[in-house]
């Protein structure tokens, strides 16, 4: 093997249920495989609207058909999954833009907590029904990340400055340099050379990629926070 | 175990190439898995039609994606694709309507060559950039499948009665009537419930399901005629 690791990008909006699913399994093989993961909080409505892509959920048989699979890969890949009540409001109504705002404010100023604070806000939306769009709710989830209070009310200002809105506007063109057209977008650094993976269902693919070991998606006991 | 095997269908047109490969991945398994394989030839064209379904390849990024995507899945599961050299035109403006009656009349008269004569299909579109739509097309893939002479033009008379047009119809609504919206449709009935798989990526989920174990995509020499 090479002497220093593989860099795997996650390009990832926490309004993605699939994209959790992602980044949870990636976070695991981070202590299995011989990778250095770099998470990249970016825009999905972005990359919708750059990329020309609409949303799959809108074809009836589509959005049946992934309320199904998503309950199916959440229960296999234990990830604490549970649809909104009211799915098309919160992904399409209400959105995610202050969400990955308050991410990307913490990527580029407290980024050891980027991993827990992505967690948190998809726990609000994709397990518990709750909000992300609020200052009130992006604060709930920051504490519960364990930023400490005036780090925390820092951040949530800093997450509607110029410099911050840039900067996702910035990784979110990234991922469209990529050709992405949705999320998760994983970016495997192989022999100088990207390699591009959509969705979170090419990991066996991946680890070929590798050449490293699919074990399925809980490798171990992960310590992870969920 | 149960004492009767559980009954996979697989709904596919040959005009699909990820059907492709779920096609050779499910018919590798059928000699690994207590399965009943029970291929169901269908027209995507309709499943489209009648879900509101777009092709995933007009989003251009998609496309891009879909083409890698495919390259590296073949050699990973050894399924020899290549892209027809004008795709849009083999697989819109072509078509596989009279492809896909002729495996239907197959499919009711000579049931055991079904597997091979759709193989032979995907290897005239999808590995050697040939045409599927004429009847010297589909004579070529009846003798290379190894259907008597006979046989082969009863065969490609039936392929446009009235019969078998109606049988591709009702196949097709069959699929629609499990929520289609695209082909693979994998429908694994475990314990009398329909448990329904879109796409030849949810492999290690069937296995789950099923009680079976993964063991990737060429799980051991098949004997397939690839």
């Amino acid at each position: 093997m090479s002497a220093s690791k593989i860099l795997v990008e996650l390009f990832y909006d926490v309004v993605s249920p699939y994209s959790w699913i992602g980044f949870e399994v990636l976070c695991r093989y981070r202590n299995v495989w011989d990778i250095d993961l770099k998470l990249r909080p970016a825009f999905l409505g972005g990359v919708m609207h750059g990329s020309g892509n609409k949303p799959p959920g809108l074809v009836p048989n589509k959005f049946l058909y992934m309320t199904k699979d998503l309950q199916r890969l959440a229960s296999y890949c234990k990830v604490p999954i549970q649809g909104p009540s009211n799915p098309f409001e919160a992904m399409f109504e209400k959105g995610s833009l202050s969400a990955m705002r308050f991410v990307t404010a913490v990527e580029l100023h407290s980024p050891e907590l980027t991993e827990q604070v992505s967690r948190e806000l998809w726990r609000r939306i994709w397990s518990k029904d709750q909000d992300i769009t609020t200052p009130e709710s992006l604060q709930e989830a920051g504490e519960k990340a364990g930023l400490p209070a005036d780090q925390l009310q820092r951040l949530l200002g800093l997450a509607i400055s110029q410099e911050v809105k840039e900067k996702l506007k910035l990784v979110t063109q990234e991922a469209l340099n990529h050709k992405a057209f949705g999320f998760p977008l994983i970016v495997a650094h192989v022999d100088g050379r990207p390699e591009i993976f959509f969705g979170s269902d090419r990991f066996e693919l991946l680890a070929h990629l590798l050449g490293e070991k699919w074990l399925g998606p809980v490798p171990q006991e992960t310590g992870s926070k969920l």
